[in-house]
């Protein structure tokens, strides 16, 4: 038996951004049809900030099995070690037989697959006329946000606001060389708010909260940085009144931004409209006037992984892409 | 950076019983000095009786983190797939980087530590002039228990049991021709229980159970197939002025034979005379004379995978075994 190896490379060579889109929404329509197995993460804190975590999860009707190992916040690795602070690897099984199929580098999985999320939500909740977008937050992930909506959606302007202006600066300079799209910094978190038809928050949950005052009528907000109980990056007014979706209601009570709308008392329980999967399953109603505010919350699943992987994988044995190893003669 | 890749060969090659022992033993030491971390495993059943396992554990001394994949009961893989009905995968991580350094086959690692337990349960606590072993179960495991207490104990016999007498008759032929121990194949579970000096039971915990009765004083018991809840392999009686021994506690008291014990009220949880690990590190005693029974229950922990895998892969840096493969460019 042999198993398939993908390297970064390989990844970065098979990973097109519309199936990684069509995989993301496979997991949701999975999700919610409750065909997938997805235990809570297990995490290991590492001291110096680091932490390794291990996203585990089945999706019964491809007969997959997938664990995917990504590491992050390890600081000190470029002088330390020549490393990244963060890595990642995923492994899939098939679930028929057990057999291990593929290990492939996981590092650019996460950032493909949720950068994907947003996109979907784009198509799912979105005016049909939005064309403004505004980030706040203007990392890595920033940039997949970018990378996947634009498949979805013609954006004609992004107004993006970073406290650091070097890092603002960067985002620019990124986001107009790879994509033609004109990037207007903004003065003030609420500047860029403002012109929002679609807001974009992807800090790690203890930048600047975006006031409910800010968002005109009609935004559509993806919300991605609160992962975690503890992070924030929405003023919980928002929730009054918007069409709140999620990924997965069990993970968003818990540790979205919804969990922050919950303990607020903003919103209860049994006002999260939809999961997206429902939405994408048509067993909910997606946006249903121009006027109201939608939030997507995405706190991240490991099915996402799992379908995503899965298509890098089968990509790679269409196209011969990899190295074969044999773990032991059959 | 370069990842190890190590076939079922390879780990074949590289996995010598006295340090797969040295391995266990560190394992229960760090156990017990509370120096790892090790989650709840995480368990898929697949449908055909198959079921692949999730052991993720932590020993922070080592700066290591392993994740071993295991599957097993896969019952028709070898007509539908030409493939064995279980397998294993382990990765190995630098817990100071979040590096993978090691993908191993872990079709053999699992029987290695568990044979291994059994041996360093003999070092702790049977007695010194034990030399005659009863055999109550012989399938795969009760090989792997000779194989690791022959390195620890001078055997001079097995009496050995099982209600199909091919399987005997293939105990036997293959004990005696590896190791040259003459196995004595008796007519029922009492009459091999009655000669023993050290008892191991590796049953799947559906077959006969042993009677209190039948265990002389001073015998040593190694407790093996029990390791989910409603598994049995030893009457609870036996517990009664016994002095138990468990690899974990937390495991034990769940879903090992002292869950029995307890559930039948003849143990309190207080009468766990200690960890192998506090035996080992000289915190609790051992054996205190040669007429007392000994029970150690063995239910199996992330954190023998761990450092078991973890001396091979130093065995095979050290000897320039297996291939490396770069899933990413430093």
């Amino acid at each position: 038996m042999e198993t398939l190896l993908l390297s970064k490379e390989n990844v970065a060579s098979l990973a097109v951004q519309s199936d990684v889109i069509s995989a993301v929404e496979d997991a949701y329509r999975a999700y919610s049809e409750r065909q997938i197995e997805q235990p809570d993460y297990i995490g290991f804190h590492c001291g110096t900030g680091g932490e390794i975590d291990f996203k585990i999860g089945h999706h019964k009707p491809c007969s997959i099995i997938s664990a995917k190992a990504s590491s992050g916040g390890f600081r000190d690795n470029r002088v330390n070690y020549q490393l990244p602070s963060g890595m990642g690897t995923v492994l899939l099984f098939d679930s028929r037989n057990g057999a291990l199929l593929c290990v492939m580098d996981g590092s650019l999985l996460t950032g493909l697959r949720t950068g994907a999320s947003g996109a979907v939500s784009v198509k799912a909740l979105a005016r049909r006329d939005a064309r403004t977008i505004a980030a706040i937050g203007l990392g890595n992930q920033a940039r997949m946000q970018i990378r996947a909506i634009r498949e979805v959606l013609d954006i004609q302007s992004i107004h993006a606001w970073h406290p650091d202006g070097e890092k603002a600066q960067a985002y620019k300079a990124d986001i107009e060389g790879a994509f033609g799209i004109p990037v207007v910094l903004a003065t003030s978190a609420r500047a860029a708010v403002e012109q929002a038809d679609i807001l974009v928050t992807t800090t790690r949950g203890k930048g600047p909260v975006v006031e409910a005052s800010w968002v005109r009528p009609g935004t559509h907000v993806i919300a991605i940085g609160t992962d975690q109980k503890g992070k924030r990056e929405l003023d919980p007014q928002l929730f009054a009144g918007a069409k709140l979706v999620v990924d997965s209601k069990g993970q968003c009570v818990e540790k979205g931004e919804t969990a922050n709308a919950l303990a607020a008392d903003v919103i209860r329980r049994d006002q999260i409209h939809a999961e997206i999967g429902e939405v994408l399953l048509g067993l909910k109603a997606g946006r249903s006037n121009d006027d109201e505010i939608t939030i997507f919350d995405s706190t991240g699943m490991a099915i996402q992984d799992n379908t995503t992987a899965y298509a890098i994988y089968r990509k790679a044995l269409a196209g011969g892409v990899g190295s074969k190893f044999a773990f032991f003669e059959s």
